[in-house]
């Protein structure tokens, strides 16, 4: 069975196939290469898996592939650099296509590749991590990290198609998964609080990889982000909402280092740190934040950033957040579970608490 | 006096202002900038000319200055790092503005960068060099070089205005004053028969700087490129056409190794190219060639290509031009004097003898 979402961007709008399986159905990428010349994009774990199977799809092109290192430490313009060597040595023209096959690293960057060689080519997504499948596949988001802040350096542009195979899963380790989770719990707490408590009801489900289950997850999730994808496609307004728990999240993932934190990891810790602000606001009930930091520490991920981060790191970190407007720090925070909102209007010595600057106030979660 | 011409593109139109002492008119930039943040991207040639003057005119916005080094042979990523890296340090938000103040390498590559830069922000074009005045400002083309291919890696992305200073050109070097002819020229050849010969009758006014001939020329220009674009934003069709000559310029470009031939005057030699094939199609005249290579020898510009440039290097350079389409090269053509087309349909051997490959037949010029 498979399920196929549209994402409504007039002509840059564009299917995303759900299903078990579905990575090897030629069906599902012939439609959308235009040219003969395809290049998949993927990396040294998601190659010996699954690269074979996608190569077999596409019998008659013209194949290339490009195996990148595995981990957001490789997502750099030096990393970057070897798609475009690699198509140019490979005369690729301007109606070839990338396939971007593994997570959210290698969509980000395949995709951005594809945005950029000879000023725009087709890529299709084929994410094989749960937290790309849910998130980072779909909505055009590409890009790569700069060593002064996550994702500075990128591009908008549409996949053709996304193909995400559940199958793929099955392979996942355990702490990718949970990752993946964060971005699930999101999309609940931003405007769909019926899907919070379905979450938080079967989340025992959801770690067991029960497929109905990550199913339904994936594909309510992946509902959600196209509806806010089709509503505000370069992030003027409600996009930004997405990015629950990202400021505090990528100031995470700078700090300790890219890839000691995985992404989801840093936003479960930064979603329960955009909740206990809004609690300090009065915007939502201390009983709200210990549901929340329920849900993220039952997903198996972390409800505190790292000891060693310090406020003043943080608030240095967070200063080049793309969400900045005129110096100012705007942030994702909750109205309530379901709904978000994006707000410069904090005292900071609230935020400073949040950030658990010794003397600014405790952790809510100790009170 | 001032010109303003509009490149109409809904949302993304802008205005191109001409005229002589405006890069210091602090109402021309004011309007396009949305914050408060002004990153001026320069070169070590122009800097100590005209960014202080540039600066003036922006009193009370947080300033801030990349100069990278200057020439073609610099329009790589490495460069264009710095930038990003001036950005960060800078702490600059999405809604920064950058500010081009240079040739076409300086205008490609601010471009690129706005266009990267937390995935797009505002930039301003002030050409100082001829050929950016009548070109390459213009359009939103933007990128950088790649070892194996000239404007490989870049983005579309308009401006929010083009500021061309004539005054500018007074510190130009003859060279680059002829390198920018050849853009001129190819506007007359393609689309605008009474523009070529205007030029033809005008050569020796240009050459010596006539401040009139040289705005009326630049105004022409721009006028043409403005309703090319308008009508083919991202070239899915008659822009290709504003690429006559550049196939066989970029070529040159690449295997003379960028910055020792000019843009301009490797698209001078590629113009009297593409009209030795347009001959030997029968699509032109032997005349028409005579003529066209008169011109370009007038401006001050090479007829031919380097010798030491083969057929058969020749044809790998342009193997990888954006124009081939499912491994095909494409190339625009002259079907006349003011009328270009782009082809595929054209004899191998014909090329060939074009490139002046031994055996396949004399250059027309020596016939």
């Amino acid at each position: 069975m498979m399920h196929t979402l549209t994402v409504a961007l007039g002509e840059r709008s564009y299917s995303i196939y759900i299903g078990s399986g579905i990575l090897t159905n030629p069906e599902l990428y012939r439609p959308h290469l235009r040219g003969r010349q395809v290049m998949i994009v993927t990396n040294e774990t998601v190659a010996p898996l699954y690269l074979d199977q996608v190569r077999a799809g596409l019998e008659g092109i013209g194949l290339g592939t490009v195996i990148l290192p595995d981990g957001e430490v490789y997502k750099t313009q030096e990393i970057l650099s070897r798609v475009y060597d690699a198509l140019l040595e490979a005369r690729f023209g301007r109606d070839c296509a990338l396939i971007a096959l593994g997570g959210g690293v290698i969509g980000d960057m395949a995709g951005f590749a594809a945005a950029c060689y000879q000023r725009g080519v087709d890529f299709i997504q084929v994410p094989t991590t749960l937290l790309a499948q849910v998130d980072s596949s779909v909505g055009g988001k590409t890009g790569i990290n700069h060593p002064l802040g996550k994702n500075m350096i990128g591009a908008f542009h549409q996949p053709r198609a996304v193909i995400a195979d559940t199958l793929t899963l099955d392979t996942l380790p355990d702490r990718e998964l949970c990752a993946g989770l964060a971005e699930v719990i999101k999309y609940g707490l931003i405007r769909d609080p019926g899907f919070f408590d379905w979450i938080e009801s079967h989340l025992t489900a959801l770690r067991h990889r029960d497929p109905g289950t990550l199913a339904q997850a994936i594909r309510r999730s992946c509902e959600n982000k196209a509806e806010v994808v089709a509503a505000d496609e370069r992030e003027s307004g409600q996009r930004a909402l997405l990015n629950l728990g990202h400021t505090f999240g990528h100031a995470i993932e700078t700090g300790a280092g890219y890839g000691n934190w995985l992404h989801g990891e840093a936003v479960g810790a930064g979603i329960c740190m955009a909740a206990d602000l809004s609690v300090r606001l009065g915007w939502i009930g201390a009983d709200d934040l210990g549901r929340i930091r329920g849900v993220i520490a039952a997903a198996g991920l972390p409800v505190d950033p790292p000891r060693d981060l310090s406020a003043e790191r943080f608030l240095e970190l967070m200063a080049v957040d793309k969400k900045v407007l005129d110096g100012r720090l705007r942030l994702v925070l909750l109205r309530g579970i379901g709904e978000a909102c994006v707000s410069a209007d904090f005292a900071p010595a609230l935020l400073r608490a949040t950030l658990g600057e010794e003397g600014a106030g405790l952790r809510l979660s100790h009170l």
